[in-house]
């Protein structure tokens, strides 16, 4: 009986046994502490909460409609929220009927009833790289394969995405079929993208670009999944329609795009309220998914978002809201650039909560969190943001929940930790050399750099002289190992492993292994 | 391009490709018919509702912590309410610590979790026949393979439950191994189980099953899951302890038990406050998953929650509740007795929601429905929870929405309706079979019944002789294809489909077979 096989752990599905919790997730137990300046949550700011607007929202719904209010509900959700949810995307260009949007527990849990409905162990998406995080592990857990794509400040570079036939595959076999198909035949079904004011980078998809991503996602029958958490948040620019209303000007492509959001960033995420945009032959499957899972979202916040949306409070709060996060991004991004001048590229997006950055001088951010965290401020290391191969001088820095006078006290502290970090561990010799790559490598486009064991690594091996070609070998190597691992701890199969692990070997940076003295 | 393998719905995923609908959660719709009577939900009495109280609290939560209340929060859920939780579970016997219950949206999405963290396709759960169809959908999301263990009033019959070395079958191998398993190596992983007032049978759990229940999970290493949503609604008897109490009398049992539950049916279901209690073992990877599916549970309904129990107001209101609960089921109980005689068998359940009952006339509730709909009430008909091959007899009768007098008023209309049924279609030829069949298993313990396609079919083929070997075998088969069909509905591979189907064969009448004139 004490078999080592018999231990209940062995009860673990693959998808979960070595699942990491989220680095933003588990960084919200840090910005509780008393002092601590948090740059790292993606929360909105609860200053600007309309408290008094939703707490009357709440007492009509319990005081007029109780019974509906507390009772279990349909899983589609409540008819008044999804006609305003519906009206609201109208006004964006999209021509959804009132009872399209399904109402989800979150945004996150549409991604979650999209991927279950959609996605194999093997199958393909293709995901931002860097990405945001939760959407990889929710994918993770149908044990899909992510193929990152990297992106630019117009967003995923669209011309990068892979195309059936470059793949060298035939289509697949129809329904009947797949059931007895392996995971190496897994097919490429879905594309997730953050259109507006992306989750880390801050981009937003160009109007070009949405059109050609939806050419093809027919070209090859991909599901295109556009997820909007931040679009009420623009502070600068003209409104882009989502691809939902693009989809008109591509023919076809109707049934192969679908679109989330949430009321999460612009009325209070605590309502737990997302909704999902879906084509026919998607929102069937998707709603029983729903009732399996939770039966349906809470009928009370619904009613109580339905009550508030319907006075059209929030409405006549958006620009004062928009102006707020206006002045939050100008303050970080002004702070940062006149603390770090050219040791830290920074992104400055049209709107959302998020600045990415970049330190030219070899920082690893994820090594400069603790010290900043013993500063009183903390961040989003960008390595939480890659399926593999991080770039480790890059970070996430959300100016959604500070004011500006906390913003600029959070930047003077990350220039305290930043030099007592570099006072502490002199600057490696890669500093220069990813100086170098900085110059090349804007925050917005970041290429895959060697993670900084494996260059030393290399140095190690090629000692002071020019890196031999064992120290590449064995850097590439090392990096193939460590992208494995990675892939594996997010729940790849062996497939997905693969591909993971000979990518991250393809984009290793050999510039980065030379050594510099 | 107009390849039949291109049309989008070819992207649907196995697991949900087939999937159907809830026949509950569809029956929802119908209830809102105006005038319409329903026994058809698991809906708890919306003039139970504390609405005074919730209000209150949800003005205070709003008033005092709006932050808090309407900002994300921690996916363990909020500190205050689960202490709470913890607390109800103390002094029930269960000596649980205050950080000890996950927060889960309903305790629906607890099974989820747990069925993602234990189950690989063609794992093994067991599940009680009849029992709780969403639970069923859920496992089968994972494309495990559900075995149906029978109960009776004692609740599920334990002794039943497959032995680990009685299946012929090795331990299985350790986790490095398992990756590479085929779904044959499934092994069985969760045993499911409603111990109180189960849904549907209203069938509680003897003390004396629940300690073998646990004997049997060590024995066989299997994780026991207890589903309680209706243990506070015991309206006659002494409470049983949960299996988490009495784990401390089972060597070793302490981790191969966890236990769920949800505020839904004693406080309101729109809160959507469900939780978990689970060994550490499975703590970290069920946080871990549920931090991808939905981030947290409505911090705004947790802080409402919490703020209620706090209060006080629950355990003062649940004698009325269930003194409230115990007159619609003695209401029921006696209209149903006084209009149906012995052509109903009915279970009188301690507590809880349903009354299970069987028809001893043949008569097929599936085929009632539509006829007492029209009379203007509605129920559940027994078929759907049961994994396959349905006894279409039974039904489930809901008394917690209803007052007496609508209850009574229910029976009224059923009885009209099963008069118009069997006018407009006479007592099938195994009307008396089914009477007789029905003396032999109480409603309790149903035991497999052929389907009457089968029978009929039968019948056919055996013309009025007793029935030969080749009606029998065709029976058999038709019994087999139905299983077969009924399985892959419910996504099982084609070994859980092929167990299935065997399992109907085995368990086929061959009684109700034989002509009867």
């Amino acid at each position: 009986m004490n078999d080592r096989t018999d231990l209940p752990e062995d009860l673990l599905a693959r998808r979960v046994a070595t699942m990491r919790s989220s680095a933003v997730r588990d960084l919200l137990h840090d910005a509780r502490r008393p002092g601590m300046l948090s740059l790292a949550g993606g929360l909105p700011a609860p200053d600007l909460f309309d408290v008094e607007g939703l707490r009357a929202a709440a007492d009509a719904a319990l005081a007029q409609a109780p019974r509906e209010a507390l009772q279990y509900g349909t899983t589609e959700g409540d008819t008044a929220l999804r006609a305003l949810l519906a009206a609201g995307l109208r006004a964006r260009g999209a021509a959804v009927p009132d009872d399209a949007p399904l109402v989800t527990t979150g945004s996150q849990q549409a991604l979650d009833l999209v991927a279950r409905a959609l996605l194999e162990p093997g199958d393909g998406v293709v995901v931002e790289r860097p990405g945001y995080l939760a959407a990889l592990q929710v994918f993770a857990l149908t044990e899909a394969r992510c193929v990152g794509v990297g992106g630019d400040a117009q967003g995923l570079c669209v011309d990068d995405l892979p195309e059936r036939l470059a793949q060298g595959r035939q289509a697949p076999a129809g329904r009947q079929d797949r059931a007895s198909a392996s995971r190496a035949d897994g097919r490429l079904k879905l594309a997730y993208v953050v259109t507006n004011f992306a989750n880390p980078t801050g981009a937003t998809l160009s109007l070009a670009r949405r059109i050609a991503l939806l050419e093809w996602a027919v070209r090859n029958r991909v599901f295109v999944l556009e997820d909007d958490p931040y679009g009420g948040l623009r502070v600068e620019g003209e409104h882009l329609p989502p691809l939902l209303a693009l989809a008109e000007r591509v023919p076809g492509a109707a049934d192969w795009c679908g679109y989330v959001s949430s009321l999460s960033k612009i009325l209070a995420p605590g309502l737990r309220i997302g909704y999902a945009v879906l084509p026919e032959w998607l929102r069937g499957p998707v709603v029983r998914t729903k009732q399996a899972l939770d039966l349906h979202t809470s009928t009370l916040t619904q009613a109580i978002a339905a009550r508030y949306l319907a006075g059209g409070r929030l409405d006549a709060r958006m620009p004062a809201m928009r102006e707020a996060y206006r002045e939050r991004r100008d303050a970080l991004c002004e702070a940062l650039a006149a603390a770090f001048g050219d040791t830290l590229r920074v992104s400055r997006p049209d709107g959302g909560m998020f600045v990415w950055a970049r330190f030219t001088d070899g920082t690893d951010t994820t090594r400069l969190l603790p010290v900043a965290r013993d500063a009183g401020m903390i961040f989003v290391p960008g390595e939480a943001f890659y399926d593999a191969a991080p770039d480790r001088a890059t970070l996430r820095l959300s100016f959604a929940t500070a004011t500006p006078a906390q913003l600029a006290e959070a930047v003077s502290r990350l220039v305290s930790a930043h030099r007592a970090l570099r006072e502490r561990a002199p600057a490696p010799d890669g500093a220069s050399a990813a100086s170098e790559q900085g110059d090349a490598s804007p925050p917005d486009n970041p290429t895959a750099r060697v993670p900084e064991a494996n260059a030393s690594a290399a140095r190690q091996a090629g000692a002071s002289a020019p890196a031999s070609a064992a120290a590449i070998r064995d850097a590439c190597v090392e990096t193939a190992l460590e992208a494995w691992e990675d892939a594996g701890m997010r729940g790849l199969c062996a497939e997905g492993r693969w591909e993971v692990a000979i990518g991250a070997i393809r984009s290793l940076d050999l510039h980065a292994i030379a050594p510099r003295d």
